[in-house]
């Protein structure tokens, strides 16, 4: 196990524990929690790809996301280890597609279509370089990449 | 002003303010907190329906999200007063379909479209009595309807 | 009842809804949420004060907590209304003192003894002006001041 | 790396990284979130000792937080990876005193004396086993505990 997760066969893998903190009332997982989840993975999964997202902020660039659709499908409950898949779809001009899953073993319990959009200090999208859309597609290519050529 | 907020030709408006909790290090909302809000506006919609949650879980029967369609449109910011839209579309069966919107005065800043679901103890759907159903789409009709009427 | 609460005789008290965001599986409120329950009474009473902090942010200033020492006395549950009590105790220096309540109607649920400091933008202390010390000491004496009296 | 992080010298150490959710608007981590990572760490610890909460809870048993006296030293930043340390002090009639320390290397970055209480299913406090007060106290002693010798 890596703090990071890792990348196979294209696939990111994030291992994570549910606390208290994750939980509510009911029992299970607050639902709002998942997409925190999943935004660990995804910034794990830019992490292993060699992106420095504090750079990338500090030179006015960040990663925003803009659509999610998400399905509930099964309770995780405190005490769960549960893993974070995070999958690219697709990446072209500011926009990046991804699919994400968390699961408990192999029982899925959350799944969503994420669209992020890069946008510079403005808020205004911001073409994503040709470097950092192949790394995206191509993450079982391997080769870690600086973030001075992501950007 | 009222802590519940209020319904209006159908449609459930709650204000809140955004504290330092809800932000992020870009300065913006964190984007899963508009899930929050959007349940802190759900919640008071039922509640102002008459419909008393802890009640309901004491009988075992809860609400839970099963799907939510999130756009996030413009960024809120520290400071902020938000209202949040709960707009009840269809309830039928178990399920129970809402559009929720996260608005900075008239500037549309989150939309999503939720669909929850009654679920018993055991977290089977259970179906939604011809008086909730009613109560949920005749929201202008007035006429708070009593928790044992709505189970 | 007004969005950020209001003060009498020198207290500023807070009114605030629990929902499912604030609770864990335990079915109280979870424990560190007694902090945001707090910092909302503070930011409240300060803007209340007529202190703007997005404005001293954007001039490089900044209330941080140096010091909170807590007593969990009794749980908050979901759907109770609470207030959050906040009173000035002394502010010199840097350093700005206060007692902090968290009630359910009469019952004392969570009371902090909270040390926050004025920073810089570089998160080095920064003397509180003449006229803030007097704002916090005298806020009975009523009698909005300008943010830029107060920095 | 382990998950659970580990014991070493009667000191539980676990590492957790900083995300997004875990840091406001000024930059720095949310001083609330401090108690999370606090939480964590005291969940890893008594996991890590071979106590189950699922069970314990299950039976009506739970550990509360009754006191917490915080110091906020240093601020974390978005992708620090930290370590929060929690080191067993007392263990006496329901009660159990522990130090947790928050670094980033050596850096000490909030430190907080924490008192617990282990409470029965009605909040009322209940004794700690002599094998529990045993565990808590000689943690360098290893030896797992079966959960129910524990309670």
């Amino acid at each position: 196990m890596t703090l990071s997760g890792s990348i196979t066969s294209g696939v990111h893998r994030l291992t994570l524990r549910v606390y208290y903190e994750d939980t509510d009332f009911s029992g299970n997982v607050y639902h709002a929690n998942y997409l925190k989840f999943c935004e660990r993975g995804r910034s794990d999964f830019l992490r292993v790809l060699g992106l420095d997202q504090t750079a990338m902020f500090s030179e006015g660039a960040a990663f925003v996301v803009r659509r999610m659709n998400c399905d509930f499908l099964k309770p995780a409950k405190f005490d769960d280890v549960l893993t974070v898949e995070t999958i690219p779809r697709e990446a072209a001009g500011a926009r990046f597609e991804l699919r994400q899953r968390v699961l408990r073993g192999e029982e899925e319990l959350f799944t969503a279509d994420v669209t992020a959009v890069l946008v510079d200090g403005r808020g205004k999208p911001k073409r994503l370089t040709p470097e950092l859309v192949k790394a995206m597609g191509t993450t079982t290519a391997g080769g870690q990449l600086t973030a001075d050529k992501l950007l």
